[in-house]
């Protein structure tokens, strides 16, 4: 998407060395800053400290952080020792298995001097095809905006989301915001419920500033306020991300999506997750049961960045000294507060018949 | 309760002047400093930019407000239109109103020459009964704790709590704490989880910092996190205060409240509401439509305070420029998600029948 009216994707390989560059998501909404990744173990801390997050873009780094791997040193042995610390960057998105999983056995088949240009090939097509998804889930989520803004005469669409699935969590486009975007672009009026997402804060501040970047008008509100807006009919459809869901529908995604979605099935609210079939975890059934929690260091509660009155980015803590805090990053929205699921092939119920349908493959 | 070995009350009459000392709620947990009140108007202030807070202690405040205003000029048109500034200065509690519509009638029927000392007794009156109705509250609250403790053969009660409803949300003791004050005491081993509370915070400044003063074990949340931990049966019961309940049993109280009632109702979670009867609105029936939620201002959503590494109070904005923010103060957890309520004459179903079971006054 555009960055003050230059395309930008979140992740993309230099034209001409074995480098990586990425946008610094630490560092927005407040500085618009590019790194440059050169080894996988970089990429690896890139994922960790959240420089780059979000399931599809955490897939899309692993898959460039193998590409510098086979860079740095292309054999069996090093090769897999990197995967090994890509795999155990973050333990919740399964598109970082699945990157690694998809390209580990191709490697491995291929010389040792072709590998680091097959490599190559292969982060970049996951990355094209990552856009390619993110536009089809677009498309299809689209249709249940227009649905809902032709049931209200083309009054305002309230939507709201939860941490940030947009283009900055993908590639491009994103996967909750994708139809957001191309409902927007095909001049229905939408606005956008954004959840601040405490602890890290993504809806307040990537969710914002993409859809600002876009003219997407927003309002930010502190997580605990979507049920009181559901109650009193402000809120049309909630639709977030995904970070890994079952095959069976239950949707593992940032800390307090299920708290939306017990609000929307209390007050009717439809409530969409919209997420590329990379995030389904296939071998799962039961999400509360199987899925690891990640827990994140608790200075992410006990600390939090701004930007003080003379324009610096300042880290202040806003707990008592000697206070404990904890810091799980996800949980899991069983299938049966989840009124569908918005993927690339299209629009299915949360649950493993329902996703089968789209992905008859996956019926083994 | 005890600040560094120092018995306070969170608000309490000068010895010998018209003076109201107040300790300084915003400024917690990183100073602890007393303010000095000498006008009804200052007392408004103090009320609706929160360096006084809690429903308990708002209805307190007004009523020592309204023995400055006798102190201030005690004619019928002053008093009156000072009671007006104090009633406009929060919208949700309902103790406020309490307060006032207590004090008013008996000043504006004695002589003129003789309200200002009728309001300092009833002022004081106001504040001593609160201490013993929070007392009150806390040993029925204590004997659902130490049944829970029973139940788990002495193991750790972990219990959930949002917003601040301790001792400084009242006069003394608290509502939604003092039975975790009081189990404490009693020797019973409980854990609390202290929801941040955003936008302001008071769970991870005040409430925290209560708890800490006290040496009672505590973590602090984000509140997107209290769902997840109620899923994996990390939490044993919730206990909440209350700005406003209806007769029908209704629960107003900070936003987001709500959305824990949700996860605690699909995790068969108990959940109590603590709350004096002054904080009962014994005309309204139906929370949801007829108790008026305060829109605060968006820059509590947007901007946020705390220490710097200098040890200096900073405030940083922590949204894009040019996004917007709303900021609705309360939300009504409906009462069928309400296990009950715990009052000073005892703990009752959270309904029209419980209520009036306890306050047969009321039945009219």
């Amino acid at each position: 998407m555009q960055v003050n009216g230059v395309p930008y994707r979140s992740i993309w390989l230099d034209a001409n060395q074995a480098k990586v560059h990425v946008i610094d998501q630490t560092r927005l909404p407040f500085c618009f800053e590019t790194r440059v990744l050169t080894t996988a173990e970089q990429a690896a801390d890139a994922i960790y400290n959240m420089i780059v997050r979000g399931a599809p873009l955490i897939g899309a780094t692993a898959a460039c952080g193998l590409y510098l791997a086979c860079a740095q040193d292309a054999s069996d042995q090093a090769l897999k020792h990197r995967a090994t610390t890509l795999l155990a960057s973050r333990p919740t998105a399964v598109n970082l298995r699945w990157a690694v999983q998809r390209m580990i056995p191709v490697l491995l088949a291929a010389p040792t001097a072709q590998r680091e240009a097959k490599a190559r090939e292969l982060a970049q097509r996951i990355c094209d095809e990552d856009v390619d998804l993110n536009s089809a889930i677009g498309d299809h989520g689209l249709e249940l905006i227009r649905s809902l803004s032709e049931d209200r005469s083309g009054a305002t669409v309230h939507v709201l989301t939860h941490c940030n699935a947009g283009w900055l969590a993908t590639v491009d486009w994103g996967t909750a915001l994708s139809p957001i975007f191309k409902a927007y672009d095909a001049g229905i009026d939408v606005h956008v419920w954004v959840d601040e997402t405490r602890p890290r804060n993504q809806g307040a501040s990537l969710t914002a500033w993409e859809l600002g970047a876009h003219g997407i008008a927003h309002t930010i509100i502190a997580d605990n306020a979507g049920g009181h807006l559901m109650q009193h009919g402000d809120v049309d459809i909630c639709i977030v991300g995904s970070d890994r869901t079952t095959r069976t529908g239950d949707v593992c995604n940032k800390i307090g999506t299920y708290l939306k979605a017990l609000a929307a099935h209390d007050n009717r609210v439809p409530f969409y997750a919209a997420l590329p079939s990379s995030t389904v975890d296939w071998t799962l059934r039961d999400g509360l049961r199987d899925i690891p929690i990640e827990q994140r260091p608790s200075d992410e509660v006990t600390c939090i960045s701004g930007i003080d009155h003379a324009g610096a980015i300042q880290k202040i803590r806003i707990t008592p000294t000697g206070s404990a805090a904890a810091n799980p990053a996800f949980d899991v929205t069983p299938r049966h507060l989840v009124s569908g699921i918005i993927t690339e092939r299209g629009v299915c119920e949360a649950s493993e018949s329902g996703l089968l349908r789209l992905f008859p493959e996956q019926n083994t």
